[in-house]
């Protein structure tokens, strides 16, 4: 049941991210995984994420993005090379540029789920759209603009 | 040398928010003041805040650039009508969109400090732009819409 997510193929290097590194114990480690067409984050928040009582605060919302974008991008790359995560060279995306529109307070209940598509490939460069979808409502909505790292950082 | 932060203001149901609510003991507790016409906020990034080795990551960028931008929002309305942060009716700001703009990678080196100003009061709407210093660089930008809060939030 536990299919392994985009996340779990970063080079070990790589996978200490706060928002995304599976080997950053602090951090939130979230894990995107294809549904079809669409990117996919479960995300739980904890009870201190919060902007006012009851509502997640939106600093969360924009790092869920990010490394959501980052991590679509990634499995994005592989898919247009048609070869699997595992195989090499790795890919693995840092942000350009982030949009995030607030769209209505986002309810602190339960999962936050973020669905993502890819809108563009050109070059290195990944432009991912992205919704937050909470309480049975779309409440943000964002939009990452993701660039290749250099091969340096992701040899192994 | 404290002088009081406009987050100090912020009435007590309101100031619970993950990365500016000084009453959130697990957040990040930022703090802005003016400095002439720019509002400044100073952080200490945690060892764990990274995206990589030795480099911030761009969802504590986004979140810190999120916080300082409602709250110079907040600090502008109260100039803008001539009267001090600890008088009625109180003002508070959530977040409309977030842009960031990633220049070059943060550095976990030190205080990152950002630094701000308005750019437009338009009703309950305030525009604050920013950027993130680190290292002696400019590493990042964003532009903040925030909005002010129903008054049923924030009365006392």
């Amino acid at each position: 049941m536990d299919t392994p997510a985009f996340q779990d193929f970063y080079p070990e290097q790589v996978a200490h991210c706060y928002g995304c590194g599976r080997l950053n114990e602090q951090g939130l480690r979230i894990r995107t995984r294809w549904e079809g067409e669409e990117s996919v984050t479960r995300f739980l928040p904890r009870p201190e994420h919060i902007a006012i009582s009851g509502y997640v605060y939106g600093g969360l919302i924009a790092s869920l993005l990010d490394c959501h974008g980052t991590g679509t991008a990634a499995a994005a790359m592989y898919r247009a090379e048609g070869r699997p995560m595992d195989s090499e060279p790795a890919f693995r995306f840092v942000t350009a540029s982030l949009q995030v529109d607030y769209l209505r307070p986002t309810p602190l209940a339960g999962e936050l789920e973020i669905r993502g598509r890819v809108l563009e490939i050109h070059g290195r460069r990944v432009t991912v759209g992205a919704e937050v979808h909470a309480g049975g409502e779309i409440t943000a909505r964002g939009r990452i603009i993701a660039v290749q790292m250099p091969e340096s950082f992701t040899a192994s």
